[in-house]
Protein backbone atom coordinates (compact mmCIF):
# COMPACT_ATOMS: atom_id res chain seq x y z
CA UNK A 1 0.00 0.00 0.00
CA UNK A 2 3.14 2.19 0.32
CA UNK A 3 4.39 4.20 -2.24
CA UNK A 4 7.76 6.20 -2.46
CA UNK A 5 7.92 9.83 -4.74
CA UNK A 6 10.39 12.24 -5.14
CA UNK A 7 10.36 15.29 -3.00
CA UNK A 8 10.14 18.36 -5.64
CA UNK A 9 12.89 20.28 -4.68
CA UNK A 10 11.84 23.61 -5.11
CA UNK A 11 8.49 24.54 -3.16
CA UNK A 12 6.49 27.86 -2.43
CA UNK A 13 7.19 29.06 1.35
CA UNK A 14 4.79 28.34 4.08
CA UNK A 15 5.36 31.51 5.68
CA UNK A 16 4.99 35.21 4.48
CA UNK A 17 6.59 38.27 5.75
CA UNK A 18 4.33 41.20 6.52
CA UNK A 19 4.61 44.46 8.04
CA UNK A 20 1.73 44.93 10.11
CA UNK A 21 0.61 47.74 13.33
CA UNK A 22 0.50 46.42 16.76
CA UNK A 23 -1.68 48.56 18.48
CA UNK A 24 -1.17 48.33 22.66
CA UNK A 25 -4.59 50.65 23.91
CA UNK A 26 -4.27 53.95 22.23
CA UNK A 27 -0.35 53.13 21.17
CA UNK A 28 0.67 51.66 17.99
CA UNK A 29 4.49 50.31 16.54
CA UNK A 30 4.91 48.73 13.27
CA UNK A 31 6.69 45.88 13.33
CA UNK A 32 7.62 42.69 11.11
CA UNK A 33 5.21 39.54 11.23
CA UNK A 34 4.84 36.15 9.53
CA UNK A 35 1.87 34.87 8.57
CA UNK A 36 1.33 31.54 7.49
CA UNK A 37 0.43 30.93 3.82
CA UNK A 38 -2.99 30.38 1.95
CA UNK A 39 -2.88 29.34 -1.79
CA UNK A 40 -5.19 27.27 -3.78
CA UNK A 41 -4.12 23.53 -5.13
CA UNK A 42 -5.31 22.18 -8.10
CA UNK A 43 -5.55 18.47 -7.56
CA UNK A 44 -5.61 16.64 -11.32
CA UNK A 45 -5.31 13.44 -12.34
CA UNK A 46 -4.01 11.84 -15.49
CA UNK A 47 -4.77 8.21 -16.73
CA UNK A 48 -5.54 6.30 -19.77
CA UNK A 49 -3.39 4.55 -22.87
CA UNK A 50 -0.39 5.89 -23.73
CA UNK A 51 -0.56 8.67 -26.31
CA UNK A 52 -4.66 8.98 -25.51
CA UNK A 53 -3.53 10.33 -21.82
CA UNK A 54 -6.87 12.03 -20.35
CA UNK A 55 -6.75 14.87 -17.66
CA UNK A 56 -9.69 15.33 -14.89
CA UNK A 57 -9.66 17.93 -12.76
CA UNK A 58 -10.54 16.98 -9.35
CA UNK A 59 -10.32 19.73 -6.56
CA UNK A 60 -9.42 23.01 -5.82
CA UNK A 61 -8.37 23.40 -1.67
CA UNK A 62 -6.34 26.35 -0.26
CA UNK A 63 -3.58 24.88 1.28
CA UNK A 64 -0.59 25.92 3.52
CA UNK A 65 2.35 25.33 0.02
CA UNK A 66 4.42 22.46 1.34
CA UNK A 67 3.93 18.74 1.31
CA UNK A 68 1.62 18.84 -1.64
CA UNK A 69 2.16 15.36 -3.19
CA UNK A 70 1.18 13.80 0.01
CA UNK A 71 -1.66 16.16 0.15
CA UNK A 72 -2.82 15.00 -3.24
CA UNK A 73 -2.41 11.58 -2.25
CA UNK A 74 -4.09 11.93 0.91
CA UNK A 75 -7.00 13.87 -0.58
CA UNK A 76 -7.45 10.67 -3.41
CA UNK A 77 -7.25 8.20 -0.59
CA UNK A 78 -9.51 9.56 2.02
CA UNK A 79 -11.99 10.64 -0.28
CA UNK A 80 -11.93 7.42 -1.96
CA UNK A 81 -11.27 8.25 -5.23
CA UNK A 82 -8.26 5.99 -5.02
CA UNK A 83 -8.21 2.81 -2.97
CA UNK A 84 -5.23 1.76 -3.60
CA UNK A 85 -1.77 3.97 -4.11
CA UNK A 86 0.11 1.28 -5.90
CA UNK A 87 -2.23 2.63 -9.08
CA UNK A 88 0.30 5.68 -9.25
CA UNK A 89 3.00 6.13 -11.89
CA UNK A 90 4.03 9.62 -10.33
CA UNK A 91 2.92 13.13 -9.03
CA UNK A 92 4.51 16.15 -10.82
CA UNK A 93 3.28 19.90 -10.59
CA UNK A 94 2.25 21.25 -13.65
CA UNK A 95 4.91 22.93 -16.37
CA UNK A 96 3.69 25.84 -18.93
CA UNK A 97 4.05 23.40 -22.23
CA UNK A 98 5.99 25.93 -23.83
CA UNK A 99 8.23 27.37 -21.26
CA UNK A 100 8.59 24.41 -19.02
CA UNK A 101 7.95 26.82 -16.20
CA UNK A 102 6.56 24.97 -13.22
CA UNK A 103 3.03 26.02 -11.71
CA UNK A 104 3.19 25.48 -7.85
CA UNK A 105 -0.09 25.64 -7.41
CA UNK A 106 -1.15 22.22 -9.67
CA UNK A 107 -0.34 18.72 -8.80
CA UNK A 108 -1.38 16.31 -11.51
CA UNK A 109 -1.46 12.51 -10.00
CA UNK A 110 -0.38 10.26 -12.88
CA UNK A 111 -2.11 6.75 -12.83
CA UNK A 112 -0.41 3.74 -14.05
CA UNK A 113 -2.20 2.73 -17.64
CA UNK A 114 -4.12 0.14 -16.66
CA UNK A 115 -5.84 1.77 -14.01
CA UNK A 116 -9.22 3.86 -15.21
CA UNK A 117 -10.58 5.95 -12.48
CA UNK A 118 -14.62 5.50 -11.22
CA UNK A 119 -15.84 9.08 -12.15
CA UNK A 120 -19.02 8.35 -10.08
CA UNK A 121 -16.41 8.98 -7.26
CA UNK A 122 -15.09 12.09 -8.55
CA UNK A 123 -18.12 14.49 -7.09
CA UNK A 124 -18.27 14.18 -3.40
CA UNK A 125 -21.58 13.97 -4.16
CA UNK A 126 -22.20 10.75 -1.35
CA UNK A 127 -24.64 12.70 0.32
CA UNK A 128 -27.18 13.05 -2.42
CA UNK A 129 -27.69 9.35 -3.07
CA UNK A 130 -29.69 8.94 0.30
CA UNK A 131 -33.69 8.89 -0.78
CA UNK A 132 -34.45 10.44 2.56
CA UNK A 133 -32.67 13.79 1.51
CA UNK A 134 -29.21 14.47 2.96
CA UNK A 135 -28.63 13.37 6.44
CA UNK A 136 -25.56 12.35 9.05
CA UNK A 137 -27.03 9.07 9.02
CA UNK A 138 -26.29 9.16 5.08
CA UNK A 139 -22.80 10.20 5.07
CA UNK A 140 -21.87 7.72 7.33
CA UNK A 141 -23.26 5.48 5.22
CA UNK A 142 -21.40 6.21 2.69
CA UNK A 143 -18.06 5.80 3.97
CA UNK A 144 -18.77 2.35 5.13
CA UNK A 145 -18.80 1.34 1.63
CA UNK A 146 -15.08 2.07 0.92
CA UNK A 147 -13.98 2.11 4.38
CA UNK A 148 -11.23 -0.51 5.24
CA UNK A 149 -12.69 -2.25 8.51
CA UNK A 150 -9.57 -3.49 10.40
CA UNK A 151 -10.77 -6.15 13.33
CA UNK A 152 -7.97 -7.22 15.11
CA UNK A 153 -7.08 -5.23 17.48
CA UNK A 154 -4.27 -5.16 20.25
CA UNK A 155 -4.14 -6.72 23.76
CA UNK A 156 -2.25 -3.91 24.81
CA UNK A 157 -4.21 -0.74 26.35
CA UNK A 158 -3.19 2.84 26.06
CA UNK A 159 -1.60 4.57 29.34
CA UNK A 160 -4.53 7.11 30.16
CA UNK A 161 -1.85 9.45 31.18
CA UNK A 162 0.10 9.52 28.46
CA UNK A 163 -2.48 11.29 26.03
CA UNK A 164 -2.12 13.98 28.54
CA UNK A 165 1.29 14.70 27.34
CA UNK A 166 0.56 14.64 23.61
CA UNK A 167 0.00 18.23 22.68
CA UNK A 168 3.15 19.71 24.60
CA UNK A 169 4.74 16.77 22.29
CA UNK A 170 3.75 18.17 19.38
CA UNK A 171 4.05 22.22 19.88
CA UNK A 172 8.13 20.97 20.01
CA UNK A 173 7.87 20.00 16.55
CA UNK A 174 5.16 22.89 15.75
CA UNK A 175 7.53 25.66 14.67
CA UNK A 176 5.50 27.39 11.69
CA UNK A 177 2.28 27.76 14.41
CA UNK A 178 4.83 29.04 16.95
CA UNK A 179 5.31 31.89 14.34
CA UNK A 180 2.08 32.62 12.69
CA UNK A 181 -0.67 31.05 15.21
CA UNK A 182 -2.62 30.04 12.17
CA UNK A 183 -2.02 26.85 11.11
CA UNK A 184 -4.03 23.47 12.30
CA UNK A 185 -2.06 20.38 13.26
CA UNK A 186 -2.18 16.55 13.11
CA UNK A 187 0.17 14.68 14.07
CA UNK A 188 0.43 10.45 14.46
CA UNK A 189 2.02 9.03 17.55
CA UNK A 190 3.16 5.17 18.90
CA UNK A 191 1.79 3.98 22.18
CA UNK A 192 5.04 5.36 23.90
CA UNK A 193 4.44 8.91 22.40
CA UNK A 194 6.63 9.41 20.13
CA UNK A 195 5.64 11.82 16.91
CA UNK A 196 5.92 9.96 13.90
CA UNK A 197 5.01 12.10 11.60
CA UNK A 198 3.41 15.76 11.98
CA UNK A 199 1.82 17.79 9.25
CA UNK A 200 0.65 21.64 9.53
CA UNK A 201 -1.76 23.57 7.37
CA UNK A 202 -4.39 26.15 7.03
CA UNK A 203 -7.00 23.93 6.72
CA UNK A 204 -7.50 21.24 8.92
CA UNK A 205 -8.91 18.74 6.46
CA UNK A 206 -5.54 19.45 4.72
CA UNK A 207 -2.89 18.96 7.43
CA UNK A 208 -4.93 15.32 7.84
CA UNK A 209 -4.70 14.52 4.34
CA UNK A 210 -1.16 15.56 4.22
CA UNK A 211 0.22 13.41 7.35
CA UNK A 212 -2.17 10.51 5.62
CA UNK A 213 -0.74 11.05 2.46
CA UNK A 214 2.71 10.94 4.32
CA UNK A 215 2.18 7.42 5.86
CA UNK A 216 0.81 6.22 2.08
CA UNK A 217 4.35 6.98 0.93
CA UNK A 218 5.62 5.43 3.67
CA UNK A 219 7.62 8.60 5.54
CA UNK A 220 8.49 8.38 8.96
CA UNK A 221 6.76 4.85 9.80
CA UNK A 222 8.35 1.39 8.44
CA UNK A 223 6.91 -0.27 5.95
CA UNK A 224 4.37 -2.27 6.54
CA UNK A 225 2.92 -0.08 8.93
CA UNK A 226 -0.21 0.56 6.90
CA UNK A 227 -3.04 0.76 7.62
CA UNK A 228 -2.73 3.18 11.02
CA UNK A 229 -4.34 1.38 13.52
CA UNK A 230 -1.50 0.61 15.88
CA UNK A 231 -1.44 4.71 16.46
CA UNK A 232 -2.68 7.75 18.34
CA UNK A 233 -3.93 10.67 15.91
CA UNK A 234 -3.54 14.11 17.77
CA UNK A 235 -5.70 16.97 16.00
CA UNK A 236 -4.53 20.94 16.92
CA UNK A 237 -8.80 22.36 16.37
CA UNK A 238 -11.83 20.54 16.83
CA UNK A 239 -12.58 17.98 15.78
CA UNK A 240 -15.75 17.43 12.48
CA UNK A 241 -16.73 14.58 10.64
CA UNK A 242 -15.01 14.97 7.81
CA UNK A 243 -11.95 14.66 10.06
CA UNK A 244 -13.16 11.53 11.28
CA UNK A 245 -13.94 10.04 8.11
CA UNK A 246 -10.44 10.99 6.63
CA UNK A 247 -8.92 8.81 10.02
CA UNK A 248 -11.12 5.95 9.17
CA UNK A 249 -10.15 5.51 5.61
CA UNK A 250 -6.35 5.47 7.22
CA UNK A 251 -7.67 2.73 9.76
CA UNK A 252 -6.97 4.94 12.89
CA UNK A 253 -8.20 3.63 16.20
CA UNK A 254 -7.80 6.43 18.61
CA UNK A 255 -8.36 10.14 17.65
CA UNK A 256 -7.60 13.14 20.42
CA UNK A 257 -7.73 16.79 19.87
CA UNK A 258 -7.55 20.04 21.55
CA UNK A 259 -10.94 21.16 20.36
CA UNK A 260 -14.37 19.72 20.40
CA UNK A 261 -15.72 16.97 18.72
CA UNK A 262 -19.10 18.30 16.46
CA UNK A 263 -22.10 15.67 17.07
CA UNK A 264 -21.81 13.31 14.20
CA UNK A 265 -17.90 13.29 14.49
CA UNK A 266 -18.62 11.12 17.76
CA UNK A 267 -21.98 9.41 15.85
CA UNK A 268 -19.01 8.27 13.21
CA UNK A 269 -16.63 7.23 15.50
CA UNK A 270 -18.96 5.34 17.33
CA UNK A 271 -19.88 3.38 14.36
CA UNK A 272 -16.63 3.10 13.43
CA UNK A 273 -16.05 1.76 17.12
CA UNK A 274 -13.00 4.29 17.35
CA UNK A 275 -12.06 6.06 20.35
CA UNK A 276 -12.83 9.64 20.16
CA UNK A 277 -11.30 12.42 22.79
CA UNK A 278 -11.67 16.21 22.99
CA UNK A 279 -10.83 18.68 24.74
CA UNK A 280 -7.63 17.22 26.01
CA UNK A 281 -5.68 19.03 28.52
CA UNK A 282 -2.78 18.38 30.67
CA UNK A 283 -4.88 17.71 33.27
CA UNK A 284 -7.88 16.21 32.26
CA UNK A 285 -10.45 15.06 28.53
CA UNK A 286 -13.33 13.92 27.91
CA UNK A 287 -13.71 10.46 25.94
CA UNK A 288 -17.31 10.43 24.31
CA UNK A 289 -16.77 6.59 22.90
CA UNK A 290 -13.93 3.91 23.23
CA UNK A 291 -12.47 4.43 26.82
CA UNK A 292 -11.71 0.55 27.07
CA UNK A 293 -8.58 1.22 24.85
CA UNK A 294 -7.37 3.06 27.75
CA UNK A 295 -5.70 1.92 30.70
CA UNK A 296 -7.02 3.80 34.09
CA UNK B 1 -31.93 44.52 -1.33
CA UNK B 2 -33.92 43.21 1.48
CA UNK B 3 -36.22 40.26 1.83
CA UNK B 4 -38.48 39.16 4.15
CA UNK B 5 -39.36 35.55 4.72
CA UNK B 6 -41.17 33.48 7.49
CA UNK B 7 -39.08 31.93 9.67
CA UNK B 8 -39.93 28.12 9.78
CA UNK B 9 -41.32 27.08 13.13
CA UNK B 10 -40.09 23.64 13.49
CA UNK B 11 -36.34 23.06 13.48
CA UNK B 12 -33.42 21.04 14.24
CA UNK B 13 -31.67 21.21 17.23
CA UNK B 14 -28.35 22.90 17.51
CA UNK B 15 -27.18 21.00 20.55
CA UNK B 16 -27.25 16.80 21.09
CA UNK B 17 -26.92 15.47 24.47
CA UNK B 18 -24.76 13.09 25.10
CA UNK B 19 -22.73 10.70 27.55
CA UNK B 20 -19.01 11.58 28.26
CA UNK B 21 -16.70 10.04 30.08
CA UNK B 22 -15.08 12.82 31.88
CA UNK B 23 -11.01 11.60 32.84
CA UNK B 24 -8.86 13.27 35.21
CA UNK B 25 -5.80 12.11 35.54
CA UNK B 26 -6.26 8.09 36.10
CA UNK B 27 -9.89 8.71 37.66
CA UNK B 28 -13.28 9.32 35.32
CA UNK B 29 -16.88 9.81 35.89
CA UNK B 30 -19.53 9.66 33.21
CA UNK B 31 -21.48 12.80 32.75
CA UNK B 32 -24.02 14.17 30.35
CA UNK B 33 -22.58 16.99 28.22
CA UNK B 34 -23.82 18.55 25.17
CA UNK B 35 -22.47 18.55 21.86
CA UNK B 36 -22.67 20.75 18.37
CA UNK B 37 -24.73 19.36 16.05
CA UNK B 38 -23.01 19.03 12.71
CA UNK B 39 -25.48 17.64 9.60
CA UNK B 40 -25.27 18.44 6.17
CA UNK B 41 -27.70 21.20 4.59
CA UNK B 42 -28.12 20.47 0.65
CA UNK B 43 -28.78 23.71 -1.39
CA UNK B 44 -31.71 23.40 -3.90
CA UNK B 45 -32.55 26.37 -6.44
CA UNK B 46 -35.76 25.87 -7.73
CA UNK B 47 -36.07 27.95 -11.21
CA UNK B 48 -38.07 28.28 -14.49
CA UNK B 49 -41.67 29.08 -16.20
CA UNK B 50 -45.00 27.65 -14.22
CA UNK B 51 -45.28 23.95 -14.98
CA UNK B 52 -41.65 23.95 -16.36
CA UNK B 53 -39.64 24.44 -12.94
CA UNK B 54 -36.42 22.94 -12.84
CA UNK B 55 -34.38 22.34 -9.74
CA UNK B 56 -30.80 22.09 -9.29
CA UNK B 57 -28.26 20.83 -6.76
CA UNK B 58 -26.33 24.16 -5.61
CA UNK B 59 -24.42 22.36 -3.05
CA UNK B 60 -24.10 20.73 0.55
CA UNK B 61 -22.53 22.39 3.33
CA UNK B 62 -21.87 20.11 7.33
CA UNK B 63 -23.74 23.05 9.07
CA UNK B 64 -25.22 23.66 12.55
CA UNK B 65 -28.71 23.50 12.28
CA UNK B 66 -30.50 26.50 12.58
CA UNK B 67 -31.34 29.82 10.65
CA UNK B 68 -30.75 27.56 7.62
CA UNK B 69 -32.86 30.00 5.39
CA UNK B 70 -30.30 32.85 6.22
CA UNK B 71 -27.23 30.32 5.35
CA UNK B 72 -28.58 29.26 1.96
CA UNK B 73 -29.34 33.07 1.08
CA UNK B 74 -26.23 34.39 2.16
CA UNK B 75 -24.26 31.30 0.49
CA UNK B 76 -26.09 32.07 -2.67
CA UNK B 77 -25.06 35.97 -2.50
CA UNK B 78 -21.38 35.68 -0.95
CA UNK B 79 -20.71 32.84 -3.91
CA UNK B 80 -21.98 34.99 -6.75
CA UNK B 81 -24.73 32.88 -7.76
CA UNK B 82 -27.41 35.60 -7.15
CA UNK B 83 -27.15 39.22 -7.69
CA UNK B 84 -30.14 40.30 -6.14
CA UNK B 85 -32.12 38.65 -3.07
CA UNK B 86 -35.26 40.44 -4.97
CA UNK B 87 -35.23 37.32 -6.91
CA UNK B 88 -36.27 35.17 -4.56
CA UNK B 89 -39.92 33.80 -4.62
CA UNK B 90 -40.08 31.78 -1.27
CA UNK B 91 -37.26 29.58 0.69
CA UNK B 92 -38.75 26.06 1.67
CA UNK B 93 -37.86 23.34 3.43
CA UNK B 94 -38.26 19.83 0.75
CA UNK B 95 -41.10 17.88 1.35
CA UNK B 96 -41.62 14.17 0.67
CA UNK B 97 -44.16 14.34 -2.03
CA UNK B 98 -45.90 11.47 -0.95
CA UNK B 99 -46.34 12.27 2.90
CA UNK B 100 -45.58 15.78 2.90
CA UNK B 101 -42.75 14.82 5.09
CA UNK B 102 -40.35 18.22 5.87
CA UNK B 103 -36.72 17.14 4.82
CA UNK B 104 -35.03 19.73 7.61
CA UNK B 105 -31.67 19.44 5.48
CA UNK B 106 -32.92 20.34 2.12
CA UNK B 107 -33.78 23.52 1.57
CA UNK B 108 -35.32 24.80 -1.87
CA UNK B 109 -34.27 28.55 -3.07
CA UNK B 110 -37.76 29.07 -5.30
CA UNK B 111 -36.42 32.12 -7.77
CA UNK B 112 -39.19 33.99 -9.23
CA UNK B 113 -40.21 32.96 -12.94
CA UNK B 114 -38.19 35.17 -14.79
CA UNK B 115 -35.21 34.83 -12.97
CA UNK B 116 -32.81 32.31 -14.76
CA UNK B 117 -29.40 32.07 -12.74
CA UNK B 118 -25.84 31.86 -14.63
CA UNK B 119 -24.84 28.23 -14.54
CA UNK B 120 -21.84 28.71 -15.10
CA UNK B 121 -21.61 30.98 -11.58
CA UNK B 122 -23.18 26.89 -9.80
CA UNK B 123 -19.63 25.23 -9.99
CA UNK B 124 -17.45 27.64 -7.65
CA UNK B 125 -14.71 27.00 -10.12
CA UNK B 126 -13.32 30.72 -11.00
CA UNK B 127 -9.67 29.32 -9.91
CA UNK B 128 -10.00 27.39 -13.09
CA UNK B 129 -10.52 30.50 -15.51
CA UNK B 130 -6.96 32.11 -14.87
CA UNK B 131 -4.84 31.37 -17.55
CA UNK B 132 -1.33 30.90 -15.28
CA UNK B 133 -2.77 27.99 -13.43
CA UNK B 134 -4.29 28.52 -10.07
CA UNK B 135 -3.17 31.17 -7.83
CA UNK B 136 -4.29 33.72 -4.75
CA UNK B 137 -3.61 36.22 -7.44
CA UNK B 138 -6.81 34.84 -9.68
CA UNK B 139 -8.58 33.75 -6.60
CA UNK B 140 -8.50 37.90 -6.06
CA UNK B 141 -9.03 38.74 -9.31
CA UNK B 142 -12.87 36.65 -9.53
CA UNK B 143 -13.87 37.98 -6.41
CA UNK B 144 -13.94 41.72 -7.68
CA UNK B 145 -16.20 41.10 -11.25
CA UNK B 146 -19.04 40.51 -8.89
CA UNK B 147 -17.81 42.06 -5.32
CA UNK B 148 -19.75 45.40 -5.18
CA UNK B 149 -17.43 48.43 -4.82
CA UNK B 150 -18.65 51.44 -2.39
CA UNK B 151 -16.39 53.70 -2.33
CA UNK B 152 -17.94 56.52 0.21
CA UNK B 153 -16.07 56.71 3.22
CA UNK B 154 -17.88 58.09 6.43
CA UNK B 155 -15.62 61.14 8.14
CA UNK B 156 -15.88 59.69 11.96
CA UNK B 157 -13.33 57.15 12.52
CA UNK B 158 -13.55 54.14 14.67
CA UNK B 159 -12.88 54.00 18.46
CA UNK B 160 -9.45 51.83 19.09
CA UNK B 161 -10.27 51.08 21.98
CA UNK B 162 -13.65 49.70 20.87
CA UNK B 163 -12.43 46.66 19.21
CA UNK B 164 -10.87 45.84 22.13
CA UNK B 165 -14.24 45.11 23.87
CA UNK B 166 -15.76 43.57 20.92
CA UNK B 167 -14.79 39.79 21.87
CA UNK B 168 -16.36 40.47 25.54
CA UNK B 169 -19.24 41.55 24.18
CA UNK B 170 -19.88 38.80 21.80
CA UNK B 171 -19.20 36.18 24.89
CA UNK B 172 -22.38 37.78 26.17
CA UNK B 173 -24.38 36.63 23.18
CA UNK B 174 -22.70 33.44 22.28
CA UNK B 175 -24.90 30.86 24.66
CA UNK B 176 -24.19 27.66 21.83
CA UNK B 177 -20.80 27.84 22.25
CA UNK B 178 -20.68 28.63 25.66
CA UNK B 179 -22.28 24.83 26.13
CA UNK B 180 -20.68 23.41 23.89
CA UNK B 181 -16.98 24.90 22.78
CA UNK B 182 -17.88 23.89 19.25
CA UNK B 183 -18.43 26.55 17.32
CA UNK B 184 -17.72 29.35 15.41
CA UNK B 185 -19.19 33.01 15.66
CA UNK B 186 -19.96 35.69 13.46
CA UNK B 187 -20.84 39.18 14.70
CA UNK B 188 -21.78 42.32 13.50
CA UNK B 189 -21.60 45.60 15.20
CA UNK B 190 -22.45 49.49 14.95
CA UNK B 191 -19.65 52.10 15.96
CA UNK B 192 -20.70 52.15 19.33
CA UNK B 193 -20.19 48.78 19.89
CA UNK B 194 -23.63 47.00 20.19
CA UNK B 195 -24.29 44.13 18.08
CA UNK B 196 -27.04 44.22 15.45
CA UNK B 197 -26.54 40.37 14.16
CA UNK B 198 -24.66 37.35 15.36
CA UNK B 199 -24.66 33.57 14.01
CA UNK B 200 -22.65 30.52 15.26
CA UNK B 201 -22.05 27.17 13.64
CA UNK B 202 -19.49 24.66 13.37
CA UNK B 203 -18.16 26.04 9.57
CA UNK B 204 -16.52 29.47 10.01
CA UNK B 205 -18.02 30.03 6.92
CA UNK B 206 -21.34 28.94 7.30
CA UNK B 207 -21.70 31.46 10.08
CA UNK B 208 -20.88 34.52 8.15
CA UNK B 209 -23.24 33.20 5.70
CA UNK B 210 -26.00 33.30 7.97
CA UNK B 211 -24.83 36.36 9.46
CA UNK B 212 -24.69 38.15 5.98
CA UNK B 213 -28.07 35.99 4.74
CA UNK B 214 -30.03 37.57 8.16
CA UNK B 215 -28.60 40.70 7.09
CA UNK B 216 -29.97 40.59 3.82
CA UNK B 217 -33.25 39.71 4.88
CA UNK B 218 -32.94 42.95 7.10
CA UNK B 219 -33.34 41.23 10.42
CA UNK B 220 -31.39 43.24 13.41
CA UNK B 221 -30.91 45.73 11.06
CA UNK B 222 -32.65 49.17 9.96
CA UNK B 223 -33.95 48.91 6.32
CA UNK B 224 -32.09 50.53 3.83
CA UNK B 225 -28.79 49.30 5.55
CA UNK B 226 -27.57 47.26 2.56
CA UNK B 227 -24.60 46.76 1.96
CA UNK B 228 -22.77 46.13 5.84
CA UNK B 229 -20.01 48.59 5.31
CA UNK B 230 -20.79 51.41 8.21
CA UNK B 231 -20.76 48.16 10.52
CA UNK B 232 -17.57 46.29 12.03
CA UNK B 233 -17.63 41.90 11.72
CA UNK B 234 -15.89 40.23 14.62
CA UNK B 235 -15.00 36.45 13.40
CA UNK B 236 -14.15 34.04 16.78
CA UNK B 237 -11.76 32.30 15.19
CA UNK B 238 -9.00 32.97 11.57
CA UNK B 239 -9.42 34.80 8.53
CA UNK B 240 -9.52 32.80 5.66
CA UNK B 241 -9.15 34.26 2.09
CA UNK B 242 -13.10 32.38 2.03
CA UNK B 243 -13.90 34.96 5.28
CA UNK B 244 -12.66 38.03 3.86
CA UNK B 245 -14.30 36.93 0.29
CA UNK B 246 -17.60 36.98 1.79
CA UNK B 247 -16.86 39.94 3.99
CA UNK B 248 -15.97 42.06 0.81
CA UNK B 249 -19.11 40.51 -0.98
CA UNK B 250 -21.40 42.26 1.57
CA UNK B 251 -19.53 45.34 1.07
CA UNK B 252 -18.05 45.05 4.85
CA UNK B 253 -14.83 47.49 5.28
CA UNK B 254 -13.47 46.50 8.66
CA UNK B 255 -12.83 42.55 10.15
CA UNK B 256 -11.79 41.53 13.36
CA UNK B 257 -10.15 37.97 14.52
CA UNK B 258 -9.74 36.51 17.46
CA UNK B 259 -7.10 34.36 15.52
CA UNK B 260 -4.67 34.45 12.95
CA UNK B 261 -4.99 35.97 9.27
CA UNK B 262 -3.38 33.87 6.16
CA UNK B 263 -1.23 35.45 3.68
CA UNK B 264 -4.03 35.45 1.34
CA UNK B 265 -6.98 36.87 3.74
CA UNK B 266 -4.48 40.01 3.84
CA UNK B 267 -3.67 40.37 0.21
CA UNK B 268 -7.94 40.29 -0.27
CA UNK B 269 -8.64 43.02 2.23
CA UNK B 270 -5.36 45.14 1.00
CA UNK B 271 -7.42 44.56 -2.74
CA UNK B 272 -10.87 45.79 -1.46
CA UNK B 273 -9.16 48.23 0.82
CA UNK B 274 -10.27 46.41 4.16
CA UNK B 275 -9.04 47.51 7.37
CA UNK B 276 -8.11 43.81 8.83
CA UNK B 277 -7.15 42.68 12.25
CA UNK B 278 -6.38 40.17 14.30
CA UNK B 279 -5.46 38.94 17.54
CA UNK B 280 -7.40 40.61 18.94
CA UNK B 281 -7.47 40.70 22.98
CA UNK B 282 -8.45 42.54 25.74
CA UNK B 283 -5.19 45.10 25.59
CA UNK B 284 -3.71 44.63 22.20
CA UNK B 285 -4.15 43.82 18.27
CA UNK B 286 -2.47 43.78 14.99
CA UNK B 287 -3.80 45.69 11.79
CA UNK B 288 -2.39 44.11 9.09
CA UNK B 289 -4.11 46.97 6.71
CA UNK B 290 -6.45 49.94 6.98
CA UNK B 291 -4.85 51.32 10.49
CA UNK B 292 -6.34 54.96 9.46
CA UNK B 293 -10.13 54.17 9.64
CA UNK B 294 -9.11 53.98 13.55
CA UNK B 295 -9.21 56.94 15.70
CA UNK B 296 -5.76 56.24 18.08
Amino acid sequence: MQKSYNIPTEQKPAVARVKVDKVFGSEWIEKDDLLAVEEPLEIRLGYGEPGHRSQQSIAVTMRTPGHDFELAMGFLYTEGILQNVDDILKIQYCTESNTREQHFNVVRVELKEHVIPDMSLLQRNFYMNSSCGVCGKASIESIKVSCPIHQEEPDSKISARLLNRLPEILKEHQKVFMHTGGLHASALYDLEGNILLHREDVGRHNALDKLIGAALAGHGLNRNSWPLAPYILLLSGRISFELVQKAAMAGIRVICAVGAPSSLAVETAKEFNMTIVGFLREDRYNVYHGIYRLAL
